[in-house]
């Protein structure tokens, strides 16, 4: 699989730390029939990841820097509860976002794939967020952001996937792939926000 | 405000009968910048308005009969549990559907606009669903399958965009402002599946 990096700190795709995820390959199979999600987008997708592989670290760059930094309610869940940046914390996390892309992009939708978006949905909730990266932050992000920033993240790709020479329609149907699998995932985090027994109202 | 007929059953926004949204105008305003919805797409969205007016009716019934009620998984929302179709609810909640797509092009997002997203999400949550329509179906609708369906409704809604003549730029800033909007709804929807006091586990 590719990486990002050899060395990604708090990357534990497919390992054993990682827990099993409650949702089923079943409901999996059903999130992706409601998404809309086919053979033709994972097609795309792997274009998508052929064609974001080099560009990674750039796209991070832009939506933490040019967008994240400059809108208060959201830069401050990478700082501390007073205000102040935490540069390590944000290095680790921005490394980890890239690698998400190529996940996005180029793993198999199996077991190992919702274990993991189970443990990133974790991760943005009280249970988990801060705890990896031993730091102290915003005890979770609020779900709502979480939704919203997708809308961000679905704009801002675009231009991305035309950086290499595809034609406006094989840009298009790479965009149509990733934002039906954003959506898909996006469905997949939401789950221990709607758990009582887990996130309690952190909307 | 443009309705889509003089009579739609159910409908009660702007009404006394609609409770004050949890989520405060300040809230809203912090979303919107999430979202990255701007007063470009104020006016875009205006537009889209005018351009689906005449096609909602079409469009719901694409979203209806020609997706939905092959999904199972999602068609059993509108029929009772053991599976028989209630066309009479099926006709009062489309027609609705039909004015949502006006309310969310031409509706100013105020007060208003907020308690009756609040009230769109309760009646997809155990609190609201089947209540004002009297109907004994599925008691919610589970918030992974609103999330998906957003996807759906996103990549389907583009033809019935381009179908007045607009150049391809301007249908491109149509969508991404209709894009924009519903993912700012969908993170209000979420708010009483976050909540622990009212929906319990409906994800």
């Amino acid at each position: 699989m590719k990486k990002v990096a050899d060395d990604i700190y708090g990357y534990a795709y497919g390992s054993a730390e990682v827990a099993k995820s409650p949702v089923s390959m079943q409901e999996l199979e059903d999130l992706k029939v409601s998404v809309g999600f086919t053979a033709e987008d994972e097609h795309y997708l792997q274009l998508v990841g052929d064609v974001l592989a080099d560009q990674t670290e750039q796209i991070v760059l832009h939506w933490r820097s040019g967008i994240i930094a400059g809108i208060p309610n959201l830069a401050r869940h990478s700082r501390t509860p007073e205000g102040e940046a935490l540069p390590d914390y944000l290095a680790k996390s921005n490394l980890r976002f890239q690698q998400w892309i190529l996940d996005t992009c180029m793993r198999p939708y199996d077991q190992d794939w919702i274990n993991y978006q189970e443990e990133i949905a974790l991760r943005h909730t009280s249970l988990k967020k801060n705890k990896i990266d031993g730091v102290r932050s915003t005890p979770y992000v609020p779900l709502r952001d979480i939704v919203a920033f997708i809308a961000v993240i679905n704009e801002t790709i675009k231009p991305y996937l035309a950086a290499k020479g595809h034609t406006a329609s094989e840009v298009e149907k790479m965009h149509l792939a990733w934002c039906k699998s954003l959506q898909l995932q996006l469905a997949l985090w939401a789950r221990p926000y709607a758990d009582c027994k887990e996130a309690l109202n952190e909307w």
